[in-house]
């Protein structure tokens, strides 16, 4: 049984203990029969709707606590729950338990002309450490996608719900056991001690493969300069929506609202709108309008404003900015090409959209905006592992390596390569 | 045109220039034509071809100087080039063309309930910066792979050839112009400066999207430690030849002697052979004298030792150690669950090989170790880019992320999501 903090001489006793035996969990998840992982996703599922009142109750306590501290009303919203939220938390496990098992799924496979059969097979990745602020979903979502790949996972949440997580976790934790895995496969650091993060961030020597951060700028910069491990992360989310020329007015109209306002405070969220110069004239009121009527504030470059004088100048520093507010930069630019250079200049290559009705003009974009995710005619808050069919995800990664995009379970395994032969030697 | 180092007033002026460069040339070449990039190839590895004899006289101008430095044989004949050497790069260079081009192809493709149609399409992952020691095949090799996945590329060789990398380079250089393709794609760093490590370790400014290091084990641990950007590497290869109670005895001789003793100083030679103990009396003799007969030190477990007395004891150090050189370390192991233990202890998670004619046995083993590659009846010396038709390689790498196993031109891309709608928004 994983041993209470209390039970150790020194941080670093705890955090290596911890490592050590992720490591082992990880080696058995590794082989762990599809029946047991998706069972274990499923009685976590049931035990935290068993214990919903209780983990509302432990959640109520922690918020009235938070409250006090003069946090903001969107970090309280974020580490809230209510039956909706405890009900989305077990419906998110049961999505996760009916996703293929990725693990020993034969991704390419090709013959030599020496006889040798080469396979690239799925695995796990191995432990990875996932470090996260106040929201105790995250404590559920990278239990369930950690186990559901096959790996081990530290979990080492926000100080503000901390019982929130702990609650959560003994839930996951108790489900392990009950369907006959390593009660170790998802440990959750129950101190505190900012050294924890530290500890994580190096490995634990050599028994963390990966660290996922997950929450606002100043915790991913610092994972992303002291990590001596790979990490997975996106730090900003600058979105863009292009309207092209040979765009349908009204699919303009509602794609550029719901890419901003929809949500506000998502990475998905649009903060900049790019209009062709060829159309921005005509199609402009209504844009316009929309946003207005939505409480949206807008600042403009030189273009938009002669066009409309009630717009506030935008400065170099917008089209820099992630806003996470309802307040858009617009720029006119010239066409297509126009769009892919601002795009190129201040996109974070996070997630951009055009808006066309012209194929050719969208295929350009596509192939010409290097970012994380491209759509064409959709909005872009469909930036979501829940929306991409993921089941789950634990962000969406922003990085160029391993993986792009929302990050589920399949993107949080990796491949080994089986080659079979008859006796082959090398000449 | 590229401008020389004396160009610029200070190493980082000059470090910041290629950057710039890099990141410029890395937009270009995202959407390169496939035949352009393979004309690039083929121009070049003519350039070669044409220019050998000049090429092979500043090699060995370069050969006579470190001679003089009293460097060690195997560095000597890493940095020499004769006519076969020449002709073998410029070999690759057409393989590398006559392979599929990664670049835009579909990896996965689904379709939502609400429309959405996503796929996964392969785009090149923007600048890498290589960073090598003596070998000059590494500027070609790594020129090529870059090339044909429609990155960018800054070279740094080591000193002790640096005349002979310049000359090479510009053969490379050259065809690139000739191709109508950006020279800046291929970049290399001409001043011996070490600090000019350091610039390519920190990102040059967010323009170097991995760094891929190509030598010795201080040279890759430097790079793991300093560096601020994605790292693709190999540090050991501790790799093991497991000898089942079922083996073909045939088989087993030629696979252990192959993998030990074909090449001693490549990565993927065999440093342990773990014998099954129902099988160790048996076989003994014959793989010992085969290994004896071309030259191979032994060292033994006390079960071994048993067997021969003639056999040295192996330390625990042992066990860890990648001689690289004509000596062998030999365990005697209860049966595949054994050899897979020890391996987990062990290894480095670079290759390893079973050799059994019992199937079930081959497919616990592949299933039970977890190294980037996995042989049943193949000798440890297949673990090459080229052995498994990728062209050419930069490497094997042995870290979890991105890619296992050798790193080729398709290894050395990644991938953006696209998602097409017919204006979809989210709800």
């Amino acid at each position: 049984m994983t041993e209470a903090f209390s039970a150790y001489s020194s941080l670093t006793a705890y955090m290596n203990a911890i490592g050590v035996r992720a490591k082992g969990a990880a080696r058995a998840m590794a082989s762990a029969p599809g029946s047991k992982k998706n069972e274990a996703l499923k009685l976590a599922a049931a035990s935290i709707r068993d214990r919903s009142d209780q983990i509302l109750d432990i959640n109520a306590n922690e918020l009235a606590v938070a409250k006090e501290k003069n946090v903001t009303d969107a970090f309280l919203d974020r580490m809230m729950l209510n039956g909706d939220r405890i009900e989305g938390i077990a419906n998110t496990l049961e999505d996760v338990a009916a996703l293929d098992d990725p693990v020993g799924k034969v991704i390419s496979k090709w013959t030599r002309p020496n006889g040798l059969e080469i396979e690239r097979v799925r695995t796990p990745i191995g432990v990875m450490a996932v470090i996260y602020e106040s929201r105790p979903n995250v404590t559920v979502d990278a239990a369930a996608i950690a186990v559901k790949g096959g790996n081990a996972v530290i979990l080492r949440g926000g100080s503000e719900c901390i019982e929130t997580n702990k609650a959560l976790f003994g839930c996951f934790s108790g489900a392990l056991v009950k369907a006959g895995l390593s009660e170790n496969a998802v440990q959750f650091v129950e101190t505190p001690d900012r050294d924890a993060v530290g500890a994580l961030l190096s490995g634990i020597d050599g028994n963390v493969d990966l660290v996922i951060p997950r929450g606002g700028k100043s915790l991913v910069a610092r994972v992303q300069s002291d990590a001596r491990v790979p990490v997975l992360s996106h730090l900003d989310g600058i979105c863009h929506v292009y309207v092209d020329r040979d765009t349908d007015p009204r699919k303009a109209v509602d794609i550029v609202v719901n890419s901003k306002m929809r949500r506000t405070g998502v990475c998905g969220a649009a903060e900049t709108l790019l209009i062709d110069a060829a159309i921005a004239n005509e199609i402009w009121p209504a844009i316009a309008q929309a946003l207005r009527d939505k409480g949206c504030e807008i600042r403009g470059d030189a273009n938009i404003r002669k066009l409309d004088a009630s717009v506030a100048a935008a400065s170099e520093e917008d089209w820099r900015t992630e806003y996470l507010a309802p307040i858009l930069s617009v720029a006119v630019v010239d066409g297509v090409t126009g769009a892919i250079g601002h795009i190129a200049n201040y996109s974070s290559g996070h997630t951009e959209s055009i808006v066309t009705e012209n194929f050719v003009t969208a295929e350009t974009f596509i192939n010409g905006v290097d970012s994380a995710i491209v759509l064409h005619n959709a909005s872009t808050q469909f930036a979501d592992g829940g929306e991409f069919g993921l089941g789950a995800e634990i962000g969406i990664a922003t990085g160029r390596l391993h993986a792009r995009g929302p990050v589920g379970v399949e993107e949080l395994t990796t491949y080994k390569n089986v080659v079979r032969g008859t006796g082959q030697i090398r000449p």
